[in-house]
């Protein structure tokens, strides 16, 4: 039996290794080179062209490469009824919090006006604000946004959740649905957003959320490029009302060379690296759900199409 | 009684307010302003002048108001058998372990180096190093550095522990004394100096610990300026061992405007305030001092000037 692997930004060698070193006889298939499309049990998948899963016959189990799983969703010609799982790995995890935090720390600390005043050659103290009085809001809370929460909380952050459905979010305060977000936006001085990309979370961080965020509330984007209005965050930093914000995710990847994004002055933007898959630790958990298709069981973190992830 | 305030740092009206809310009696006097000498009890102190403190015949304490100490004990003329106590406080911490949790992280995920990218309009994906293969070594095992410490370790960090005197760090492994010095500096892919400033610490930050460090090692001291030999440093970057240091601490403050610091790519520089006290916060400290020694007892946090902290 065989697995494709479909996807421009990971690295074939280092899946077809982790895998053959967990079960040897699964066969190793690249896009375009199919083989024999009938033996390909597992499309394992980031930014597959529309249509290609539709090609085989046998698919058990369409594996995300990713935590996300809209690049998946949005092919008009993705085939019914074949579990769809995303990825959930404790690298990934990792890396999402160590970027959260740094991202976060870096506007506490007003780092980037210190570098700036650096560059004059100006000896400016700016004093330290107490933790707790740099709110955080989150935006999502699944395995990364809970993780990225703990070690906020941990450093002393004053954490508010919001989701879109309600959700338990332990001791931290937490709102829900669309007459929670302005409840959650008005303590965000520091607003993160870590949610999936679904038809009701697209454009969300728009004119109207940054207008109900506190002044000069900061913006930090790991989730998708869709969710952010990019004119909408560019008018309200220019205007005053925002102070900067973190950028690692964008609409069009790589961002077009004329985007204004690239050279503004209140804008980190990193190429989407915040969370980078490693096959080494995620290998485990795609054989682990082709086992459990291949005995009609559902995968790990099976995706729900009519929610979106 | 009365307390003297010598700072040209710390805010006096902070601090008159914070110790007049838990001891009205005190009277709080700003130096040049003695009043009467003899009634002076205690004198709260940030890089007094030399010779200030011997002033004062009944002096029952000098209380320094960070956590550094050397500020106070390079004064030829202190007065001997006056307590000094250095200040251990919670948001002080709180802020150190902010300010390294951020220089870290920084290194680690290469933002210095994605910032350049930005800034070349260049969409340069750094593959994120697993945090356990960017290997901490940490000088300096006070309140500040376990706390440092355990916020690195939670993050999942990799940290190796140095300091002067045999001392437990847990399930760390450490080294002590001048045999275990390059022992952690062969393992120390960021180098973190958040030791006190003695005659025997003084410059340890020099070409032959540099040397000893691995290839692109990067360094941060938040300690003094003079733990680091500037000249060293900017060698040992220049010819591309190291690659980069982020530095809050320097031998001259304000750092001159001529120094080389200013404009290095390589090198952040912030203003001496990794971790700036906070008066509501210390001041407790301060009364519960001054009222240990009225009662013949030795204060919170005894420095002892033989071993200089």
């Amino acid at each position: 039996m065989a697995l494709l692997f479909i996807s421009k930004n990971d690295s074939p060698s280092d899946w077809q290794e982790a895998l053959a070193s967990l079960e040897p006889e699964l066969e190793f298939k690249i896009w375009p080179d199919l083989g024999k499309p009938s033996e390909i049990e597992v499309a394992l998948v980031w930014n597959h062209p529309a249509g290609a899963l539709g090609l085989l016959p046998n698919l058990k189990l369409i594996q995300s490469l990713g935590a996300g799983i809209d690049h998946v969703l949005t092919d008009p010609r993705l085939p019914k009824n074949v579990p769809i799982a995303r990825l959930v790995d404790t690298e990934l995890t990792r890396q999402m919090v160590e970027y959260v935090v740094l991202a976060v720390l870096n506007r506490h600390r007003r780092i980037d006006e210190l570098r700036r005043a650096q560059l004059s050659g100006d000896w400016q103290v700016i004093q330290p604000v107490p933790i707790g009085r740099s709110r955080v809001g989150l935006l999502g809370f699944g395995h990364m946004g809970q993780a990225a929460s703990n070690a906020l909380v941990n450093l002393g952050f004053n954490v508010t959740v919001w989701t879109r459905t309600p959700r338990s979010a332990g001791s931290l305060t937490s709102y829900h649905g669309s007459e929670g977000f302005p409840e959650v936006l008005q303590t965000s001085d520091i607003l993160i957003c870590l949610l999936p990309l679904t038809p009701k979370t697209h454009g969300l961080l728009n004119a109207k959320a940054f207008a109900a965020l506190p002044a000069e509330a900061y913006v930090i984007n790991v989730a998708r490029g869709a969710h952010l209005v990019d004119e909408d965050l560019l008018a309200a930093i220019d205007n005053g009302h925002l102070s900067g914000a973190w950028l690692d995710v964008f609409d069009e990847e790589p961002l077009p060379p004329d985007h204004s994004f690239w050279a503004h002055p209140q804008i980190v933007m990193t190429p989407h690296l915040a969370a980078l898959t490693v096959a080494s630790s995620a290998a485990t958990q795609v054989i682990n759900n082709l086992r459990l298709v291949r005995t009609g069981k559902p995968p790990q973190n099976l995706v729900n199409p009519e929610i979106g992830y």
